[in-house]
């Protein structure tokens, strides 16, 4: 009988479960890597196209590579006729996340496994860069529908944050905030073994495509602890927009015990890598509007920190979700549509670790996840309970 | 700094990741046991609609909790219409997998947290019942469509296994028929914390919905490796109708190294409880066919245990993927369908353990899933990579 592993129910925290080249967390030193380049590099010189490239190949293209897989993502971000036309029939006021969720599995369909029964890594790498093309079209034709509007083409002109910009608010955005959406695409494009990026490599490690584990993916995504938190925080921002009081209203909320959303990681602790880009923009950006959403953060920010600090916890520090509210807000981007957003830059990475999963080399290949668990329910001797019929019952 | 587990890449086989009460599996003895009752009790007494209800509540029903649920479970068999119209226009060849996947997170549209944004026990129970009812309609609405047969509607009089036979086929079944196509569902309903199930559960494990972790559930249960082995079986055994020799085929396939679709099991190594039940049913079902399924799976298995016997592997037998097949096949069911029944089933235990994973009490309490990687890419130094820029590349 093999050997049994018992852990506690603390969702595999602090576990390693596999290997990956794809990306590398220090939680303490507050680093974050992609395939061994430093976010802040990437984020000064990179762009989002590039920081894909990098994930899904492994290596920083060449400018003939890059310029071949741009032209390949602006090939592919019409939807298929079949998508937008059942977009058309489904409930205006359905979650975003669900629309994303039901609408990967639909792009399948175009033949993702023409050679075989078995995954192939060209047609994985194809129908990656489809993914990366289409979701932000997905986001943007279904806001369109949604909301009465007409659905805007995509403009082969314009780089990938700009093009979706574009087509969700029908007007072409300026250099700066389309550069800002850019750099936000790129903050988000990997973190290890997230909830959203083990729910695809679990997946597809029975052999399930990649749209079906990127359809997982976006369910995972969807929860509030995870993706679904920068919606969350900002709620909070516009219920506290009119608010005179702000640290009487976190202090009110630390002690009854409710969750402030925005803070908190599960690996960082000493301070998330990501933060200090977006809250520069956000103070950029809120140069050109009334409500100061930035300022109102900040507000939050130091009240919650002072109380944490009284009771101990120095390791509960805002995170990306906290900072990338009130930019995508900023930008026009509607509450609901933030998580999407995230989901549009991790898709590079998603798709990078099952790929990874499907076709990691002998050495580290992975296997079907199965885990056990603890049978914690009846068990009447070794037969079992004893069935009562129904009738004595 | 947390203590650190590492395990190889060997998908958490043999480690217990978190609690359960819903289902437990002695791999060495061969039992299979719901909720504290022996799956032959199930089989010999039991029906799926019991079976359901004893998963997701916990305890047999009384006469009257089990009646108001079957009425509960036949008065959601409808599916909502901007469903099936958004099927008409759906790729007729696209899989079906890929369909059930992108049509559950289109049913969490009817509104499925009235409430508030935390999960609710009682809605969650009601979504189950809902998917546990609408699962079979999908699969049969969608092959109606895509064969271009008229849709036909739910008959209140047929059981759940018969009702679905119907709506598939349009015609009702004989009760023989039908019982067996009910024992196939309570042999199926679950099997703990097996790939489709465990991404349920890491899915909702953020705060996602039930429909996110059923999805996802469906993803995980298309792969080869899990629930997409029926259809592979079937596939084979197609391939052998008219195979002279067997034995030559099996020895050749083994000997080029190339898997048998339907021997072996992750966790069963003395053989699978669900299989004898199979089988008999599987030889009642070819009395009244010219071709002798059952037989030819006989052949394959006698054949393919022979030569694991002589290579010393005595654990690799007969999975329920092997003997559901062909008992499926002479149901009429098409071989792209077996998957999808094997999810009808399915969808019982998974809502029961996404429940479980949202509601389990605070002593064994689940937590967000949040495993870690070891990052075996590059890392030049502690600053990362020196970025090279694009001109000097």
């Amino acid at each position: 009988m093999r050997e049994t592993v018992r852990l506690k129910n603390t969702g595999l925290r602090g576990v390693t479960v596999a290997d990956s080249a794809i990306s590398f967390i220090d939680g303490e030193k507050g680093i974050l890597i992609y395939r061994g380049y430093r976010i802040e590099d990437l984020v000064a010189y990179s762009t989002f196209m590039e920081t894909s490239y990098l994930l899904l190949f492994g290596t920083l293209p060449t400018p003939e590579q890059l310029d071949s897989f741009t032209q390949q993502v602006k090939a592919m971000r019409t939807l298929p006729g079949h998508v937008i036309d059942s977009m058309r029939l489904w409930p205006k006021n359905a979650r975003p996340m669900d629309i994303l969720q039901a609408s990967v599995p639909l792009l399948s369909m175009t033949k993702d496994r023409e050679e075989g029964d078995e995954p192939d890594r060209r047609i994985c790498l194809e129908c990656s860069i489809g993914l990366i093309a289409r979701l932000p079209s997905l986001v943007a034709v279904w806001h369109r529908i949604r909301t009465g509007q007409p659905i805007l083409e995509p403009d082969p002109n314009l780089d990938h944050a700009a093009n979706f910009l574009w087509m969700l608010q029908g007007k072409k955005p300026d250099t700066a905030t389309a550069g800002d959406l850019d750099i936000c695409l790129i903050l988000h494009a990997d973190h290890t073994f997230n909830a959203s990026t083990f729910a695809a490599r679990e997946v597809v490690s029975t052999r399930a495509s990649l749209y079906a584990g990127v359809s997982a993916a976006l369910g995972a995504l969807s929860g509030n602890l995870h993706g679904g938190a920068n919606t969350k925080v900002m709620e909070m921002l516009i219920k506290l927009e009119n608010e005179p009081d702000i640290e009487q209203w976190v202090a009110g909320q630390l002690r009854r015990g409710d969750r402030l959303m925005g803070m908190g990681h599960a690996i960082y602790k000493t301070g998330d890598p990501r933060v200090a880009f977006l809250k520069t923009m956000g103070k950029r950006l809120e140069k050109q509007t009334v409500t100061k959403w930035a300022a109102i953060s900040e507000r939050i920010e130091k009240a919650a920190l002072a109380l944490f600090a009284e009771q101990g916890k120095t390791t509960i520090l805002p995170n990306v979700d906290f900072a990338s509210a009130p930019v995508y807000h900023l930008m026009g981007i509607p509450t609901d549509l933030m998580t999407p957003v995230f989901a549009i830059s991790r898709v590079a990475g998603w798709c990078a670790h099952i790929i990874e999963e499907q076709f990691a080399d002998a050495q580290g290949k992975p296997a079907l996840y199965r885990p056990q668990a603890q049978y914690v329910g009846e068990y009447c001797g070794p037969m079992g309970c004893e069935y009562v019929p129904m009738k004595t019952r």
